[in-house]
Order: structure tokens, then C-alpha cells, then sequence
């Protein structure tokens, strides 16, 4: 934070700030935490100094990267989630009754005790829901000891790849996201900005082709992240099941979302930049 | 510019800020211009301390307000820019080679100076071509002046609605570029942030709805416009063909472009973000 108030994100000569003030700042066993109050967005979150979510515009990514994927599974009823500390993730999954039990592997468990108490509508009743299975350790080992076939969505929801985030960009962890997934079953991931981080993106969405036979990168928006230009993929066992929405579920969901309908996710997979789709299809 | 060498712009307790240095400012009869070089996107442009461009990030907003309509429009014969000084979207334009005559208003005299001489790569070769016409002068009054169904494009590439470019914002502005379209000819305007600037995008379609009886906003990026997350928007004097780009034109350019496809567009125009949509709807 500088003298005038300002809480920065900085990435290749580009920063991001908001004004506010810190609220609480720690070095936990895997990172440093920081929790802001800002004026323009409530209630914000930083590892390591990145941008993770803020109250007033944490919709952007979890809708993007949960209804995607729990629309589109053939069922829902066993949800994993790798990483999610902040509880959005967890708490939109949550919003679709047919999901029965959902595993949150969280590597950082004092990123979900302060989400729980200084961003506590993140989670709203996710934390409390009788379905909610919160495991705080490694998400790599989870997925690699976890049987085969064993759940119908598999989301990743970390950050960028350095720290303790690092294992979630790699061959052996997307094989094993895909050995767990169960017939008719969805993986979904943030993959990064096409813009800020566009080796990266496109490393994502070629190694998880490699992998499923097939994966569509979904693009939209989280301000607070480098370029604001954001991406989140998905795969499945059979084919692009979540590019169709089954319309009961969506519709479930539809109006209360922000970003999230049927319409913005056909747009959003289609929104592929130029440069990007050709580097894809080269 | 800070003392640490971070030129900013700042709007509701955000800030996006890029590091690098001031070559060049002054307080021309409109605004104050700034000329920058940054270490991300090269050269770059602000006014009264809003970015309008820079050079590694000036295709997100060029190629997303041109092609639309140029690839859309039933003639492209005769086209007018109203705005666009740093001498991009004229650029865009002219890669058609169906473009016989553009005739481009712009207020301010000092920022077309100056983006010849610092940017050149935005204007490129459309500075010399023999079928660019520049005015400089007011617009509002040009397109009130001008014949009825004179132009098969009119293109708004203007600032935020206030100081010069408030005039751009209304209802007598926007009845004026129907009146000057040819039949089959295309209206493109940027419309602000869904986000940063949500009311006012929101007042700007439906506006043009009003006006045109349909427009339709498309929704992209610029990263260094506030929340990253802009729009630019659409209307026809015979319903929405900008939608279907005529592929002969499209294959001419979408080989060269960043951002823009067929494909990209499709998404771009669906991907209305949901409360958006509801609130346009309602």
C-alpha cells in the first residue's frame, strides 16, 4: 500500500489499484495474505500481492467458471474443487440442487479462515451447507489418490502459476483430473489472460486438448486481474457437453447470475481473438 | 506521473497505471494531450488523463468498432469517422479496398499532429491515402450539415461524455447519423464499460434502439480502459446486418487482424453480460 491509500497488483509495468486500506496482512505456511477494504469494490483478497477476488466483483469469475461446467455434466451429483479458499466457487456450485457432496481441497486453511470472516458473502452458505466437505491441504494429492470415476465435476479455482498454485498447470494433474471424472463428467479450469499471461493460455488449453482429445477456451472478464481479459476452460469425458446447457438447470440458476446465461457462455466460447485461434489451430 | 515513474488514470477509487515516461504534454484549445512511452505497450496517448491508445493494445478497440460495420454494411463506398484523431480506426477503414471516399472530423487539430508524429504506426498509410479527407472541426455539426443518405458508414470514435465529446452522447446526434445513411448502410459507436461506465452504456443503447428501432451491443476488451471491459454498438438503417459479415470482405482482413473474426464477432455480440441483458430487456 503507498502513502496515498492506493493497494496495487503490479505485472510487467502495468498496475492495477484500488484505494482503501488493509485490513489484515499475513505470511501464512504458503503465501502472504492481505485483506483490503476498498471503496469501489467492499472487500477485496491478495496472494502475494495478486489480485484474487473483491465482494463487488468476485461474479465475474465464479459464474464464468461454475455454471459452464454444472449445466453441461450429464450429472452433478459429486463436485470437486481444487483450491476456491475464498468460497465462491464452492457457494455457486452449491446454488444447483442436484448436487449431493462437494469436496473443497484448499492448500492454504488460513485462506479460508479469513475469507470466512472478513469476506463472509463470498462463501454465503456454502460454509454451513450439509454438502460442503472442506479439506484443507494439497489439491495435486487429492486428485492423484482419488479413485477412478469418482466424481461428475472436477474445478480447478487456483491462482497463477508460481507458488503453490505451480502443480495445477501440469500433464500428470490434468491426467489425473481426467482418471477421476466420471462418464458424462466436466472439468473445468481458469486458464489465465490471452493478454497478461498468453503463453500460458495457450500452453493450458493445447496441453488439456492433448489430454481430454479436446478443451474450448471460455472468455470474459475479472477487472481486477492483469488486462481485465480473463479464461477459463473446460473439458469433459465425451465431448463438448458444456457448450449445451441443460436448460433446467440453467434456468435454475439463470436469474439471479450477473454475467452467466446461456447466452453470454455460447458467446463467451466463441469470443476466441484472432491471434489466439490461429495459434490454437496451428 | 508519479515520482516513480507511473503515469495513471484514475476513475472511482480504480487506477490503471502504466510504467514508463512523458514525452510530450500540453493543453491544446480542448484538452490537455499527453504523449507517453511505456516499457508494456510502446507509445500511447492520453486525454485530460484518460487512455485512448496505446500502440500494443490499439487493436482491441480499432478492429472491434471497424470491421462490424465495414464487413456489414450493404455498400462501403463512402464513410465518415467522427473522432478518431490518433488515426486508427481510419487505418481499419481503408484495409477495405471497396472504401472510395472517408471523410474523418476531428475536433482537435493538435491531437491528429500529434499522433502523426508520435504514433505513427495507428494511422499508418491512411494519413496519405488519396481517399482519406480530414477535417479538422466539430462533428456534431458536420453530420448535422450533411446531406441525407450521403454515407454507407458513420463510425463514432470519440472520448467519454464529457468535454468535447458530449455532444456524442444524444438523441439530436444520433437522428442526424441515421438521417445521412444510405439504405443498407451501417452506425458503429464505442459505448463505454458495462462496468466502469455502466449507466451510461445502458442509456447509449437504448438510445439507439429509439432511434434506429434495434441496435445491438457487441462486448470486447480494451485493458487500459477502466475495468477493461468495453463496448462498442451497432445499428442499421435495415435491421441488424452487421451481424452477418459478408465473407469475401471478411477474408480480406480477418487474416491480419488481432481481435477481430467472423467467429470472434459472433461471440462478441452474444456475450451480453446477464444483468445487462435484463435490464435492456425490461
Amino acid at each position: 500500500m503507498d502513502s496515498n491509500g492506493w493497494i496495487d497488483e503490479l505485472h510487467e509495468g502495468v498496475r492495477y489499484g484500488l484505494t482503501g486500506r488493509v485490513l489484515h496482512q499475513e505470511q501464512s505456511s504458503f503465501q502472504q495474505v492481505t485483506i483490503i477494504e476498498s471503496k469501489r469494490y467492499g472487500k477485496g483478497l491478495l496472494l502475494d500481492g495478486c489480485w484474487m477476488t473483491a465482494e463487488g466483483q468476485e461474479r465475474c469469475y465464479h459464474e464464468s467458471l461454475v455454471h459452464p461446467a454444472l449445466c453441461g455434466a450429464e450429472r452433478i451429483e459429486r463436485v470437486l474443487i481444487i483450491g476456491g479458499g475464498d468460497g465462491g466457487t464452492a457457494r455457486e456450485c452449491l446454488r444447483h440442487g442436484e448436487v449431493q457432496h462437494l469436496d473443497m481441497v484448499e492448500i492454504d486453511g488460513r485462506v479460508v479462515e479469513l475469507s470466512q470472516q472478513y469476506l463472509p458473502s463470498l462463501g454465503g452458505g456454502a460454509w454451513s451447507d450439509r454438502r460442503m466437505h472442506l479439506s484443507v491441504g494439497d489439491g495435486i494429492a487429492w486428485a492423484a489418490a482419488a479413485a477412478d470415476a469418482s466424481y461428475d465435476i472436477v474445478l480447478v479455482d487456483g491462482s497463477d502459476p508460481a507458488g503453490p498454485a505451480e502443480g495445477l498447470f501440469n500433464r500428470s494433474f490434468f491426467e489425473h483430473c481426467r482418471r477421476i471424472l466420471r462418464p458424462g463428467g466436466v472439468f473445468g479450469t481458469q486458464s489465465e489472460s490471452p493478454e497478461a499471461f498468453r503463453c500460458v493460455h495457450l500452453e493450458m488449453v493445447k496441453l488439456l486438448r492433448e489430454v481430454f482429445g479436446h478443451a474450448d477456451p471460455l472468455y470474459g472478464w475479472v477487472p481486477m486481474y492483469p488486462s481485465g481479459w480473463w479464461s477459463w476452460t473446460f473439458a469433459a469425458t465425451d465431448g463438448a457437453r458444456y457448450r449445451q446447457p441443460k436448460p433446467e438447470r440453467a434456468a435454475a440458476v439463470a436469474a439471479s447470475c450477473e454475467i452467466w446465461s446461456p447466452r453470454w457462455q455460447r458467446g463467451a466460447f466463441e469470443a476466441v481473438p484472432a491471434a489466439i485461434e490461429r495459434e490454437l489451430e496451428g
